[in-house]
């Protein structure tokens, strides 16, 4: 199956600079995708003429006339920018005309307008913001990174079904296993919300592995991590850091003196595949689940490589089937835990 | 000054294995310490046997006929176990016997003894579990680690009071910069605790730099991370398996084949070093603020490297003088946001 996606082209630090060559790569790399560049047709035409490439049928310019700045609020970006490159993109998953949206613009103009325009699947509350975390074991989805916080225990069970739901569809999993992250089970058992999620997750039919503590999410002991949007955002961006300090810890031992210099010129190959490993741009690509349509949040620090990634992110979700996957699981699972319920209560 | 500390010989996974052979190195290397070896006296004098040492005016054992179990209840240790090696560790603290406390018991029946025997210092609800984190500047001082979770706004501020005081003593810095642990700044601004927390922390004398976000704890953006026990924990148990993968990952590249090897061989000294500055052991030590006393609990895994460096911490925090800069901070501190708080009502 061909698939289409929406691009917002002027999302991000660099805007087209980085989104059109980004698609050019992708296009080359993958015959059966077609590209919609959406934003400002004179500075895509430009890009384009810059990297003697044209549009064809498989790259189209879908112009809009307004830009959604980085530190722009939701309210004035929904308000005030109706012809907006991100918002456009969006429209073009409502209307069937492309399978998905990439955008690297500002997370919350992007999340409030795909909610708006897309609407949420039925019996999702908050749309909840997922990404694939490398792992020891080999990846985990994570969710919520940052959409939500203060989640309900429905709101954590939400989560796990969505998550549970993209795992299967993305890695051909048939029940994936499902962690709540948690805290130290020694004395403390973590707070209410999760103590009540923990309840109600074990009255899904999802796998449900019980509590899961930080240090299982890169262990993998779990494919799925369900998780409050405060504490995944502080463990994703932690994480962020802490790769940060290692490799300048590292860099600075390999350029200690003129020794040293020596080895690491010998190591090159090798840390070159351990920093492949770790690369952050491999990994970017958060993905919006909740929603009737597929959008994507590129970094918006990403570089050509890093917003290629984010793209093919996009073009499996649409390719898996995951939408309908998330729609259906959501549907089982909450007529599934209200029979629990009501049979509880009755 | 002299300083003596109790150690708590059989608690950890490992007891009197790890702990007495700690302590003599410890003694060795610091001729201004002293320390109580507290637990079954005949399974310390065999490992003092074992470890060809005997007792010394600098080397006692106190006896004590009960040991509570890592996974035991806080509330059957201290209702079951009142001649308990770690309960006796504290008393001798509380008695003034002790300057401080080293443990690497059940952390929940530590923490739960530590309040009854110690008690709380005035204006404090309850302790939190504190470290100094190394980060790409030097360490930073983050609290709460797991001992609260669902922390209100004024208990987020304690926590920035108790932690700068820390900091200010260890460190000999002046007026730390604290920070409060939150999401991205762009739509949502974190949770409502930490929105009224970063109110009152305005209110205060602290050096208050406003929200961080989790890549800044490794950054070094500010002296003191303050937050939730709950997101704490899981930010520093992400931390250790991230570091754990990161790892594995490094061996798995230089054990690939006979050629990495070889350069395995040439960067072991520089590895070595590598390997030094975030080895785990070196940061052994958590301590819990707001008691009346130093309490430092180790790691339960912890060898003999790791438990010198725990009984290291209890005693640069019982030279520094920490307990009483805390009940100092901590009262003024409460003294003036309580006039802010009823000047802005007045």
């Amino acid at each position: 199956m061909d698939i289409t996606v929406a691009v917002d082209a002027m999302g991000g630090d660099h805007g087209a600079h980085i989104t059109v060559p980004a698609a050019l790569r992708f296009l080359r790399d993958n015959p059966d995708v077609n590209i919609v560049l959406v934003g400002l047709a004179d500075a895509i035409a430009a890009e384009l003429a810059a990297q003697h490439a044209a549009t064809s049928p498989r790259l189209r310019i879908h112009p809009a006339t307004e830009v959604v700045t980085m530190d722009e609020s939701p309210q004035s970006a929904m308000k005030n920018k109706k012809d907006s490159s991100m918002r456009v993109a969006i429209n073009l998953v409502k209307s069937g005309e492309a399978n998905a949206c990439v955008s690297a613009g500002n997370t919350g103009a992007l999340m409030a307008t795909a909610r708006f325009v897309l609407k949420t699947i039925p019996g999702i509350d908050r749309p909840a913001i997922a990404k694939l975390m490398p792992t020891m074991k080999g990846q985990t989805a994570m969710l919520d990174l940052g959409a939500n916080v203060d989640s309900t225990p429905l709101q954590l069970t939400q989560f796990a079904i969505m998550g549970s739901a993209m795992f299967s569809a993305l890695k051909h999993v048939d029940a994936p296993t499902v962690g709540l992250l948690n805290i130290g089970s020694e004395d403390i058992k973590g707070n209410e919300a999760v103590k009540e999620a923990a309840e109600m997750l074990r009255k899904t039919r999802l796998n449900f592995q019980g509590n899961i503590e930080g240090d299982d999410i890169y262990r993998g002991t779990v494919d799925v991590v369900a998780c409050d949007g405060f504490t995944g955002n502080v463990a994703l961006k932690t994480s962020e850091g802490l790769v940060k300090m290692i490799t300048t810890f590292l860099k600075e031992e390999f350029t200690r003196n003129i020794l040293t210099r020596c080895v690491a010129l010998l190591a090159l190959p090798l840390m070159n595949r351990f920093k492949k490993r770790l690369d952050p741009r491999r990994f970017n690509g958060a993905s919006f689940l909740g929603l009737r349509g597929i959008v994507v949040k590129s970094h918006g620090g990403a570089d050509e490589i890093a917003f290629y990634w984010a793209l093919s992110q996009a073009v499996e979700e649409a390719r898996s089937g995951m939408i309908q996957r998330i729609t259906e699981q959501v549907q089982q699972e909450l007529v599934h835990l209200n029979a629990a319920v009501e049979a509880a209560e009755s």
